[in-house]
């Protein structure tokens, strides 16, 4: 399978055409960025950490009924992906009380969650994500009725899949950001990424941060934590 | 019936304790606010004005089967209400695109909703109270799930009783926040107020403003467009 032409360049990858049209190339690079762009770096290896862990996950998430856009790797840093469009809405699943929730309620970091929170961002950066709800995705036509309630249902069963997994390799999923797309067949199926890039994680023992939140905010040993969660990932 | 002791002082009224354990006098004042206290000034009369309407709309609401904490006009700018314990949460419900929602979306000022919006706040001046979901009113037990469903239920079916009382009145009710509370007795019921302070009325044919908006965005007119309403709602 070919690169054939650049379709698109995000913060943190580039989706390419190839020879068949259902199919895309993803590759992921190490540029790393925070607070919608506002933060600009690098990250050695990240490209390559990311897209083993994203690929690991999908396959343990499609083994358990989850439709992927994942369809196989191709190199260290590029996997053949199903051709989607995404639909605009960011979701983010909270088990523990971390970053802007944190912030914007008041609330201690770390709070553990009674029941998981599922906040709903409309995907567009030039309005900075702005956080909305089922009602405006209904109003505004952002998704269809039937689509949103396969990406929530989806979604919970998402993180009672990724909670169980990654508390055998030590680690707290703490929240994580998904998104998802429609194939040309018209199916809703988890696209993007899952990596160190889109969640948070915390060790269980002793609660280190293994994942953005270092280089969001300057806690060092930032590769040497993206190293560490591909190790407990690909150890499991 | 008499005011005892002042127990609250807020932006926009003063609520005092009854010699009846389970009344209290809520008391309008003319101050106005805006961006959460960060403009101030007074509107001329505004409490006479908002106590008149929120009697008015109380009233139209009771009649049509939404309990509240509404029990008599005592003067001009007072009002006899149930004692209740407020619920921290504000409903916002939308049938416009307007203020906060279009700046946060991008949206045009005056865009028809094709379903109303019911947004939540959590009511906290000290967080600018932001906005939430059910899923952190459930997490963080900021209600309980059967309270949360009745404020919802009974939101929906408020704005259609005022939606249509409005539209008899040349007014299209653009958005509007309410208020729950708990009396001693356990039951939900609507609370605070309903006015120019706290809906948003477009008058149907010009579309001219007839509401806070005056004030917030130096518009002119302020007192006229409460005054103004007020006639409206009372000429039913």
């Amino acid at each position: 399978m070919q690169k054939i032409e650049m379709l698109y360049e995000g913060k943190a990858k580039r989706i390419y055409k190839t020879e068949q049209s259902d199919l895309y190339i993803s590759e992921f690079k190490d540029d790393a960025t925070a607070f919608n762009g506002a933060k600009k770096g690098t990250i050695e290896n990240k490209g390559v950490v990311n897209t083993k862990i994203s690929a690991r996950l999908f396959e343990l998430l499609e083994k358990n009924g989850i439709p992927t856009h994942f369809v196989k790797l191709l190199s260290e840093n590029e996997m053949l992906v199903k051709k989607v469009t995404i639909i605009p809405i960011e979701v983010v699943i909270r088990n523990i009380v971390a970053g802007s929730m944190a912030k914007n309620l008041g609330l201690k970091e770390g709070l553990p969650l009674a029941y998981p929170v599922l906040d709903l961002y409309y995907k567009d950066d030039s309005l900075n994500d702005p956080m909305i709800t089922e009602y405006h995705v209904k109003a505004l036509n952002y998704a269809s009725d039937a689509d949103m309630n396969t990406i929530k249902v989806m979604s919970l069963k998402i993180n009672d899949i990724l909670k169980g997994f990654f508390k055998s390799c030590g680690i707290d999923l703490v929240d994580f950001k998904l998104e998802f797309g429609k194939t040309v067949d018209g199916n809703v199926v988890l696209a993007d990424e899952i990596s160190p890039d889109t969640c948070r994680f915390w060790d269980s023992q002793t609660g280190e941060k293994l994942d953005k939140d270092r280089f969001r905010r300057d806690l060092g040993n930032v590769e040497g934590s993206y190293q560490e969660m591909l190790r407990r990932v690909t150890n499991y």
